[in-house]
């Protein structure tokens, strides 16, 4: 059996990163950058005033002088003329600090009667005055490649000047279920079948990964229906398909993707979710998961989402593992690493502390839809007492 | 000035969640639940196997007893006999369990030969046997009103045989943002002018809030000009304008709303972005944020998002404040809320560390697109020791 970091590597070595397509800014939050944005203007293209106020000589700037106002620059109308010796020049938030000026004075510092103002403080150079550049400069580069733009980066790319980006086309994920046992909701249920449930939950993951799903029709438990079902597929950027990996004579995936498909590997040494195939049929990448619900989610989680993040041109493809202290002790693992629900709880300082459930049956979906988390225990790890920490994976950032 | 707490409380006051409407359970992941999912089925349907084996009776389990197999029950096609005594039925997982049979033996510990079995250990009765309804029963409810669905939530729906959700509809959200000195990515730019970055920032905050952001063409610093963006203003679930709510003369998007804006207030004990303005114009709410993209974000992350939570129908629309313990030490605060922008870092165990930088300066965007945190600083907070616990908000979690 493989480690789930073994087969992790050998399922993301093969992919490569979608090719880029142009989207307008717009389109483009959640989108993975396939080219860096760099500033194409400088930011602020001027010194600017950081405050409703006078542009002023700082060397007039005495207590009580009085300065005379020869005009006004509101943001976007920049004051024609320069701010002379004695001279003041009324500015707002944004507004370009005139040539001559060095130094702004807030409006509530001053006291303005016709034309001139008293200065009710002393002014030091410099003051209230954002120099130009101060958040970037042109060529500066804004965000790199390979990071998924939030909207923060959105709004330094406009600031910037781009009106459009190169982002990395979404990778298209083909889902097939495969089963007699299994229908469509709503579709009509044969005795002892059952609705699908994985199909659905998958695609619902993949959107959450930046991806585009694709539901292909069930495949029934047959070579021949199976064969059917991938002889023609095409622009897939990865199969995954669920049920009919494991070890059972019904179990027909691996045989009935027939002879073009190259075995990857199919059982890992973890808990749930052990049966597991990978590989490549006529150049697109599969993946194989369980049909047990739960297990299907925790294996999409630990190898669906990492190769989503491959496809999509993210160069790390790790998980968001982050440590938390356990609410309870937890016995030795065994030899497979395991994936434990958990709920996250507040502990008595209000920190959040991590509680596995006590049963942790793979079959329900109930208890998996009541997790926050799952709890990584690697293989053979020691028993361990509540106020450890744990690493954990929070369900929420999946989408699930 | 409001408290933050307070002014969240009037602009949220007003707020209804949005009508349902149907969509395709393919459509719906991220959608919130106008109604319940009720079960319409029971899962599993019959008691079920939940390994690859024999179903018998328990009373034949003795080791080494020897069984006839009379036949076989795939996934999806249960055996239309019964397990009689002395006979064992061919399971597969999920396989339905014949009548008469109360147990099943695994594969791997039987010795098969032609249609007959010799049990390799001794059975319990009711082993590997999932029984109907251990997931859920018909009318159980799945999912309440009022959640958002994840792909668990959606794999549960269609397990439940729903092919369509009852959702709110996504919340329609205007973006106007107001200025001489802006101008749109690729477009124009003045002497002192710079390229607007708030309105599309925004857009990206309420996408992943689960609205539909609607960019409004950007007006002008003119009473007019602001009447006019306003004045045919329909199908919105709230407008959102950034810039021209400070104190200054320019700022005028208090007065461009019109005599049909009522005002709700303007100022709040916050840092960054004390400006704001909540009102309602023609029935239509209205939530001006700062022009500073810094303190626009912030304020979005503070009002904006908990209103798009109640639009959508989420009935808490708490922010998702977490405690952490501080890295460093942080002075005593003064009566402003106070939202720090900080790094997470990880400490000498591995845990989460909260690192508030050192240049809170509310002007630059390319710090705050550095910051994977907000550390929430309550008014008059006492001066805390690295290791005492404060609560961020992961800016990620906003789609930031």
């Amino acid at each position: 059996m493989l480690s789930v970091a073994e087969a992790r590597a050998r399922i993301l070595a093969p992919l490569r990163p979608t090719p880029a397509e142009i989207v307008a800014l717009s389109d483009a939050w959640g989108r993975v950058t396939a080219a860096a944005l760099t500033a194409r203007l400088t930011m602020p293209p001027a010194a600017v005033s950081s405050m409703d106020g006078y542009a002023l000589r700082a060397a007039d700037g005495q207590l009580g002088a009085v300065l005379q106002v020869v005009g006004s620059a509101p943001a976007g109308h920049p004051y024609a003329g320069q701010a002379g010796p004695g001279q003041a020049v009324r500015l707002f938030t944004g507004s370009v600090v005139p040539p001559g000026a060095d130094s702004v004075i807030i409006q509530e510092d001053v006291r303005a009667e016709a034309d001139r103002i008293t200065l009710g403080v002393a002014v030091q150079p410099g003051q209230h005055i954002r120099p130009a550049g101060l958040d970037f400069s042109a060529g500066d580069e804004l965000a790199p490649a390979g990071i998924r733009l939030g909207a923060r980066t959105i709004g330094l790319a406009a600031a910037g000047n781009h009106a459009w980006a190169t982002v990395h086309r979404r990778p298209r994920i083909g889902i097939l279920a495969t089963g007699d046992e299994i229908g469509l909701p709503g579709d009509p249920i044969g005795p002892g079948g059952i609705v699908s449930s994985n199909a659905h939950a998958l695609a619902g993951l993949v959107r959450a990964g930046g991806g585009e799903p694709m539901l292909l029709p069930i495949a029934r438990d047959s070579l021949a229906a199976l064969a059917g079902a991938v002889r023609h597929l095409s622009g897939l950027d990865m199969l995954v398909t669920t049920g009919g990996a494991s070890v059972g004579e019904h179990d027909l995936v691996r045989d009935g993707l027939g002879p073009d498909f190259a075995l990857g590997f199919w059982r890992i040494a973890m808990r749930p979710g052990k049966p597991l195939l990978s590989g490549t049929l006529g150049g697109i990448p599969v993946l194989g998961l369980p049909g047990n619900p739960v297990s299907a989610l925790v294996c999409a989680v630990l190898f669906l989402w990492p190769a989503l993040a491959r496809l999509s041109g993210l160069p790390g493809a790790a998980l968001p593992l982050t440590p938390l202290p356990l609410g309870t002790d937890l016995p030795a693992n065994d030899h497979r690493e395991d994936y434990l629900r958990a709920a996250l709880r507040p502990g008595p300082d209000g920190a959040e502390l991590v509680m596995p459930f006590p049963r942790q049956d793979s079959s329900m979906m109930r208890t998996l839809a009541q997790a926050d988390a799952l709890v990584m225990r690697p293989p053979n790890a020691s028993a361990i007492q509540a106020g450890a920490l744990v690493s954990i994976l929070r369900l929420d950032a999946f989408g699930l």
